[in-house]
């Protein structure tokens, strides 16, 4: 059976105690969140986010550059004024470099993925680092207050990274 | 106050009652859930996702051209083999052309954006008929089962829309 079907199930139980029918377009906290894809992180449950509060963007390892459509569009149609990045723990993208899933991708699909930067990192600390750093140089992205994160996956806290 | 120091004040109450410390990184029950960031949809509750079960990549409009990377990571070295698009009523990507962004960028920030393709559309349901397509016609993306949905932020209810 698809995965798919399961959700229809789950869904038919989340219908049956829905209450948020009026939310707003915009989040109402008027941030966005970027955050690994990753199974183990829930940004909701371990952010404490309810429906209507956040643009919740996610990619493989939260990456900044890879959410910048996305951010444009948060800021500057849907008026959210802060960012907060989390990357985690045991994350994939330290596994792996962009000419081992290259060759992965040639050897078995036949197909050649040179034009794409799969933007894996080797230190997960200086990875939001980085990030913070690119959305503080980008001229793309407003001058608001970003704050990055490690997500502990073993414990399931919020480790601060500090600004450079 | 920064809306990051209220999500510590939260993660501290997720970290007292956490249990999945164990977890391992491939994804449970081998899906990716391709979705919009929107605040008013919480893909882990509406779809019934625990913690350690899915891939969950968001953007804006939950448009698969701007996750190939992720999907790519997915399949390729975490095991995932079946693919889940969620886009939904209200959508905010319903309500701009890639013209009027990138006059407003031209405008308040004094930027050039023209090389940015935004992604908006016209017709929800047609927007997730060309997602399916568009992964169904990538070479770089495997022959899994695809299912495509309407989520209404009214009702909480996901919508199957119909394969081509």
């Amino acid at each position: 059976m698809f995965v798919a079907r399961e959700f229809e199930a789950a869904n038919a139980k989340y219908v049956a105690s829905f209450t948020k029918g009026d939310l707003q377009l915009p989040p109402q906290r008027k941030v966005a969140v970027v955050a690994c894809m990753d199974a183990r992180l829930d940004p909701a449950r371990a952010l404490g986010l309810e429906e209507g509060d956040a643009h919740v963007i996610r990619n493989a390892g939260g990456r900044v550059s890879d959410a910048l459509r996305s951010i444009i569009i948060s800021q500057q149609l849907l008026g959210t004024r802060e960012i907060v990045i989390v990357h985690h723990t045991d994350c994939g993208m330290l596994t792996f470099t962009d000419e081992v899933i290259r060759d992965k991708i040639r050897g078995e699909l036949h197909q050649n993925a040179d034009h794409i930067a799969f933007l894996p990192f080797g230190d997960l600390v200086q990875s939001v680092k980085d990030d913070i750093l690119w959305l503080r140089n980008s001229p793309l992205v407003l001058d608001v207050p970003i704050t990055g994160y490690v997500y502990e996956v073993e414990s399931g806290r919020i480790v601060k990274v500090e600004d450079q």
